[in-house]
This record gives C-alpha cells, structure tokens and sequence, in this order.
C-alpha cells in the first residue's frame, strides 16, 4: 500500500501500543527516536544506536539542507546509506530549526527565507522545497512544513500562525510523493487554545496524513501546561494514525504523554545531557561532574546493561567528564540512550499487560526518591 | 619470574620478531601500543582499541598524577580496572610531559618541580616517586624517570643531561618493587653523540633493566637524524631485553626504525591526526577535509576492514569532518589505529618470513605512489 500502514495493537486507558510499518522496518510504538541532526547521532556509531533498541531515529532537515545539501545526499544513495542506518528515519521540516537557529528569518504566505547559521548564505524554505528535500533524503516520514508558533501567543497570533501552517499543510500533501513505506505527517498546531487546537486537527484530518503530529509543545510553557495541552487535544485526533509529540522530552514527559495518547517522540535531550556529564537512571538525573562521585567504584546503575554501566564506576565516569575527555560523552551518551529505551519497552509491556497505570507509579516512585546514598 | 620474559623468536637482518610477556598478557613485537594519556585513548572505546589488534597501550604518568591521583586510581584498583583495559599497560615516568606541558618547571638533581597545566599546583617528581605512582597505576612496564635532552643540543649539554639521567635510572632501579610480569625499563639518552649513546647503554646495562627504551629521539631532529642515530645505538644495546623507541611515529618511521632493530613505539599520531580529519592509509596520508571527497561514494581504503572503511563513504567522512562531528574523529581514530596495527601485523609477519627488506620496499612504494585519483 502507499503510505504507511499503523497497526493500533491494543489500548490502557487512553495509553496506545502500536506498529508502524515503513519501507526499512517496522517501529513498536509507543517509540523514542534518537536525534541525528546532521546525519549523525552525537557521538555514536549507528550501530550502537540500534543496540540500545532504538527502531528509528531523526534527521534534521534544515542542518542537512545546508550541508551536506539534499541534492548530493540523493546523489550518494539517500540519507540511510549515507549515514550507515539501515532503519528507519523521520525527518523534520526544517520550519522549527529556521526559526530557532538561522540568522534573519522572514515569513511570508509562500514560505519562509533563511540566512544559514553557517555561512550566512540565503535560503528560501518553502512546504513544497521542504517535501522535496526530505524526498531527496528518502526519509521514511516525512513532516509538513509549519510555524511552530512561540509561547506564550495571543489567541489571535496562535490562530494566525495554525491557519497559516495549515495552508502550507495542504500544500505540503499536495508536493508529496506517495510511496510504499512512505508516509507524511501533519502537524496540529494551536498553542493552548483548545478551539485552535481542534480546528487545526480538522483542518489536517480533512487533508488526510499518515499520521499526526502535535507541534509548538515543550517550547517552554512547563509539563502542566504541555499535559493539559494533551488531555484537550489528542482526544480530538484520529485513532488509527499515529501520534507524535515531537521535540519531547525528559522520562516524566514521555511517561505523562503516553498516558495521554501519544505514539512517539523524539528529543536531543539523551545525547545532549550525555555531552555535559549528565546521565538519566531509573532514580532520576544524575551529573557525573559532581565531586562525590569522584571516589566511588560503583557503577551509574547496577541494573543497567549498557557498555557503560557494565565497564566502569562512577570514579572514572566522573575523571572522563571532568576532563572533558570523549569517552565520557560517547559513554553517557550510550547510557542515556540505551535508558530511554529501556523506559520505552517497560512503557510498552505496561501497556500490553493493561498495567500503565502501576507501571507510571511505579516509575514516578523511583525517578523521584533520588540517587544512590553517597559513598 | 619476576620482571618481564621477553622471547626473541627470530631476526630478520636488524629487524627483530618477538614476544614480551605481562601479568596482563603477552605482546607481539615488534608492537605499536596506541596513547591512553588520561586513562582513555581519546575517542575510542577500549573494545574497539582491543578490536584494532592492539595488545598494549600507554598511560601518562604527568596527566595521572594531577587527575585523578595515582593513590586514587590505586584505591579503584588500579588503571587496567579503572580504564576497563584488561590486557598489559605501559606508563611512561612523568619527565617528558613535564617538560613539554607543565609551567616553570625546575631540575635538580633530586628530581623536577613543576606547576600543573591544569590548576597551577606544586608538585614535586623524583626517580623515587615516578617509580611510586607507576607502581600505584599497577603499571606492567614502568619506565625510569629520565630528562629528556632538547633537541639540539651541545655535547657538553648532552652529557650533563644524560648522565642525570643514569643517575635517576640507578635510583629508580632502587625504587622499583620487583614483581612477576612486571618490569622496569631504562631509557638510553645522548643526544646525537655515539659515545654517549654508548655511554648510556653501558650505564644502563650494568644497572640491569627488562628493556631499553631509546629517549631523545622524534624531537624535532627529523627522520635522517633518528635512523643514523639509530644506526649507532641499537647495535650496542643487549639483544636479549626488547628495544623501544619512545614517541615514535609516523608508519615510515616505523618501517625504519623496525628494520634498525626496535621492538616497541608509542605515538599519539593515529588518534590525534584523527582528531583533525587526517587518515593513514596504505596510499599514505589523506586529509578528509578536502573538498575533493565531497561526492566522493568510495571508501577510504577499500581493502581495509576497519569500522570506518567498511560502512562510510569518503563524502559522509568529509561532512562529518567539515561538520565537526564527534563521529568523525571516532571513525578515523579507529581507522588510523587499525591501519597501524595492520601494518605491525605485516612487519611481523614479513620478519618472521625473512622477507622484511622486501616488505619495505612494498610498503614504501604503495606509500609514497599516492592516494586514489580523484573522482
């Protein structure tokens, strides 16, 4: 079939686990995609990427469209072969990184133009070049162009900036190729506004998607704010596409968000953390910098089977990462990526077993009684 | 027995094929141990250093001493556990680094005093003391602290600087706690002068050590200079014990010095080089930053077996070079320690044929013809 064929396996409360089913592999849902901004995830071989259990990972259309270009990706077999990931990929759009990191962006009803945070060059993005880029990359699930509208916004600002996504969502369907395995997602859009949010999910199911992405969250407003976000606006979407709560988040989000319904996530939160010495663990957040660490022989957690949980103390995770040494981000790196999978496949079986609930509470209990007692 | 048992299992003209036996292990010799300075070599997961074919590997003494401690790495249980390297380690003594890295530094003929690179602390370094830290790092081959002669220098200087040295070697010996498949190695200094060099090996000979390091060498002298000093050196030292030539080099260097007599090298080269988008390769040396890889689909070296040669293209190379991409300098710092090892494995294997002048040969014209045409 063309698109992307979503399996909805069964439900826990409004908890979802599912399959998506994509030209390089199928994905268990609820999933956490790694980030590989610029067709690479942060200090990890792709290979170990997949040994954490990740199914699929992201690529930033805006970091690759500058460089290496779409156009020479395509040239040398597509985003997959290039970056030695045989599974799947989602790509952004490229609307959110214009906005955040570009130098001089304009907006206009046609699309937007950009000056290249590298080199200062002009760019112009429009839902169309977008399409074309990710097309170009062979992303697997391709996002509409959107404006990912600021927060805090005036109902007005919010309304102005979802309706013009939603244009740009209809000509982003319109420029899509459609493929077996291949699918394009929209985004809802709406900010706060619980009217916005179900008109842009209207507007969007009236196009038609292969799944569904909520945007312009965790963009500051706070975990309340973006949960009560949720618990207004995914009731409204459709149940047999997948969900995407994109850019989140930390273990309590995506513990949180699956319970309001969302599929998957992505979020540079476990390679970034692991590059400034911090790790995830089923306790909470732990900083390897810190000075008690420096003499204790005892793994970051006992029960992790990661290579970095299985090979060194807290000592000597501590020195690497005092001593800005490239190990400790490739380690903790590795660790927080492989917890975050962990935590998916627990959120996954919770959900088949029907037992989200205890599985939540569970979680919150020990993510919130701390870290280990110092040595 | 205590010490270490070094097999010297055939010659080859100059050129020498043997085994060096550790606690931790034995070595092929002649042996290229890739630099751990700070307990890790940079960028590399132990595995991988173990994957490349390395047997041995080199810690600093000077970084291991100012972090984390050497009493500190002793209460972990040593460097091999700490590092989470299982298989022999050899430390140098702390003298090259002071020189070359610390402030104000002051020779006496007690021992050296020196502020650290890294928080401006006092510290004092003596024979007894290098000795001290090398045996808390649980170090298999210790080396004697020595003063590394600058390079040029007169013969008078030479002679002052080599015979503190001998000093400090005898005071070493004296300090050194004899253990079984641990040892201490001297080190031969004279500068450029045969009768020092002589010197130097009859002073070290009648001491005793397990091996004989060659010092003073790759230190701005250039290679004419470091083979016709050999020339002279080698054939004075014992035969029995393994020779090593310390800070040694780049893989012509190799091939010279192997055909000279030496057993052992330590360079920084093929994870540094790495570090700045720089690759050896059986065509030589090639710079990955030039724009000429950028729609290049071939791999590095096709006939390499490496991580980095058997799943990236030079053009994903380039990017991720260009990019500064943590991976990037992961995958050539692999490639360049495989292609070292591959090539030591080669130097044995032709020694152990009898054909090592003809691998020479090989390896100089392959080397020296050029990298692959450009696309």
């Amino acid at each position: 079939m063309n698109g992307l064929k979503f399996d909805l396996i069964t439900t826990d409360g409004n908890a979802r686990r599912g399959r998506l089913n994509t030209a390089h592999g199928s994905i268990e849902t609820p999933a956490f995609m790694p980030v590989g901004t610029a067709a690479t995830v942060k200090g990890m071989r792709p290979e170990s990427v997949a040994e954490t259990g990740a199914e699929i990972i992201l690529g930033n259309t805006y970091h690759l469209m500058l460089r290496p270009g779409a156009e020479r990706v395509a040239a040398l077999g597509g985003l997959h072969k290039f970056m030695n990931w045989p599974g799947p990929i989602l790509t952004d759009s490229g609307g959110y990184q214009v906005m955040s990191l570009s130098d001089l962006r304009k907006i206009k009803e046609e699309g937007v133009r950009f000056r290249s945070h590298i080199d200062g060059s002009y760019h112009d993005l429009t839902p169309e070049r977008s399409i074309e880029i990710q097309h170009l990359l062979d992303s697997n699930v391709t996002m509409v162009l959107d404006e990912c509208t600021p927060y805090p916004a005036t109902e007005k600002q919010a309304a102005e900036s979802m309706r013009l996504s939603m244009r740009w969502a209809a000509r982003s369907k319109e420029a899509f190729v459609k493929r077996p395995g291949y699918g394009l997602f929209g985004i809802v859009q709406g900010s706060t506004f619980p009217d916005l949010r179900h008109e842009s999910i209207q507007a969007l199911s009236n196009i038609g998607f292969d799944g569904y992405a909520v945007g312009g969250l965790a963009v500051g407003e706070g975990r309340d704010v973006m949960f009560s976000t949720l618990d207004f606006t995914t009731p409204a979407m459709l149940q047999d596409r997948p969900r995407y709560l994109m850019g989140v988040g930390k273990p309590e989000d995506l513990v949180g968000a699956v319970a309001r319904g969302i599929d998957m996530f992505d979020c540079v939160l476990p390679t970034r953390s692991g590059r400034t010495g911090q790790a995830f663990t089923r306790r909470g957040e732990v900083n390897l910098r810190n000075t008690r660490h420096k003499d204790d022989h005892r793994t970051l957690d006992e029960e992790c089977t990661c290579p970095c949980c299985t090979g060194y103390s807290r000592a000597y995770l501590h020195h690497l990462t005092k001593s800005k040494e490239i190990l400790g981000l490739m380690l903790l790196s590795w660790h927080n990526l492989h917890y975050y999978q962990i935590l998916m496949a627990g959120i996954r079986d919770a959900i088949s077993n029907g037992s989200y609930a205890d599985f939540a509470d569970a979680f919150h209990l020990q993510y919130n009684a701390g870290d280990i007692a110092p040595l």
